[in-house]
């Protein structure tokens, strides 16, 4: 079944980022956005320092960390003063988009919502075409998240090489095999 | 700079596996490669687990994984017949090689220094080609293996569907950009 | 050195408890008084954890488990209705008392002042007389606070025992020693 | 039920230490005694990391840490060089004594069968006076083994008071209650 993209972000703030940020603006790069709530003890001991992993060993990768915060139950001990100082204590380096509150009567907000989350924490994957490849509830296996995302990565970088080979190497009714391998190896 | 094959395995007996195993053998999977000691703490508490996690999860995918037994010191207190117990009760389920002996006076043994290792754990990647991608000494990290895995296996699948391509799409000196995208899709 | 009194509690409230604790109340027993912030990450991965684990293993033990929420920083993301939705989701069962704010001007909350303790978490132990026995700062070993708190009931079993020999068997100006051997085993 | 000296240990051969060790050259200090196999897993990554962080947080105090190699599957891959390999490389500093094989037709070794001893890992407390007060097989609590080793030596210290009380205080038909009370107290 071919990959749908990704429901936009909804959201009533952000931290970490001098401005809001949008699903749009990630296009060309891989993103990992990790869904949240900052009193849920699976997210706090799993999800988040993983994601803090991942922007870690990730960085200078066309990869981009995003953080949600997906309220759904006591909202009134998760508002955004209470977030800011998590994230702090926390030393949580990402962008974190509070997701915009749900109608009235709907405790689940928009984005959750649109992605029909079942809970926290979620890690979701969207390519560097918006498209959304990849949703796991729970804690997610270090190993299985590396291999999607190595995957994404590689067939990225394949996307441009190809893009580079239409423009540069098919020519004249022929295709060069192989044209941009010397600057496709990632690995060694 | 171009990856090089890697070099071939010498040894001395196999276990787990009823017949000798040679890398040629394994064209057309990746190929985890875990060198270890069974005396070596950081192979027992790291390395070895590792390897077991990524056999079973990519179980079904084209990745095999593959232990070879380094003994570079105490020797005697690492023979086969220790390493078959040690094999039995650490419930090890992937074929398992015994690095050949080098030469007298040398205690290194004979792969390990082919592919100059530096000690144990060593973990190793070679392609579907048989070339050597990737080697890191010491206990390496879930997501950054999950991340070579992911590219080496997106990597084969982008081969093979070029191949495809090659062998059905690419007629009258024409290449349809795109053929095999809709079942190129790994993730979703 | 001899030890001292602890010093009283000064709660504005408590969760958990049907109604407000005083150390008072908690003579003959020991206890380990857990001081923690719900944002404290050392809190949350180690204290808070090892406090639930002591109050099971030592359920039917003379040793009470009480927690005590000294907030010093971030005071507006930690008020009592978060901490409620904290203590709810990690499951902590004890009684967990909130700690009297200081005077004007001082972040430093009054009992976490009258203890002098220099974070959190810290970890307190109390003996059956009230008196302060232990106070550590930071991550505390499993091991080294089994061994105090194995200790502290081990005292206070043979204080029961010699209050029981000084009441019955240290008659006449006789001491039989070893009158309550029979009884004084905890271990076999 | 009173606790039963515990049975003599019946050793083959010794490792880390000059000369062959016995339990009566123990009287006087609680011994730990860990009984492990050097192939089984549990040892490998619980008892005997456990049994290592106990000898390092107690020295000092009048406890031993004594190692007991029970091999009762696989003898040919356990033998005394492969231990003395393992002791090296697991950085094992304290006395190992080797159990001594059963009679011919018993895979259970001697000290373990005179323990009856379940399997491995097996943890034991032999209190200062050489009566066995605790035997665990199977992973065991740091916080619990804690408190029964504090336990121990709160006991065995009651009993060093007492003795002394006895001998300097009780005179004239007269006990003075808390004359060791000054020296008594480990804690604080």
């Amino acid at each position: 079944m071919a990959p749908e993209p990704a429901p936009e972000w909804r959201t009533s703030a952000w931290l970490n980022t001098p401005e809001p940020l949008s699903l749009g603006g990630f296009r060309g790069r891989v993103v990992l956005l990790h869904a949240f709530q900052m009193l849920c003890p699976g997210c706090v001991a799993h999800g988040i320092p993983q994601a803090q992993r991942v922007a870690k060993l990730f960085e200078g990768a066309p990869l981009a960390v995003v953080g949600l915060h997906t309220v759904f139950e006591h909202h009134a001990a998760m508002g955004a003063e209470s977030l800011r100082a998590f994230l702090y204590e926390y030393r949580v380096p990402f962008p974190v988009g509070i997701d915009a509150p749900g109608p009235a009567g709907d405790p689940i907000p928009r984005t959750m919502r649109a992605y029909a989350m079942q809970g926290t924490p979620t890690t979701i994957l969207i390519d560097a075409q918006g498209r959304l490849r990849r949703q796991v509830f729970g804690v997610h296996d270090d190993l299985l998240l590396g291999a999607e995302i190595g995957s994404l990565l590689a067939e990225m970088e394949q996307q441009r090489l190809d893009a580079t080979d239409a423009a540069g190497h098919c020519t004249d009714g022929r295709c060069e095999v192989g044209a941009g391998a010397a600057t496709r190896d990632r690995l060694s």
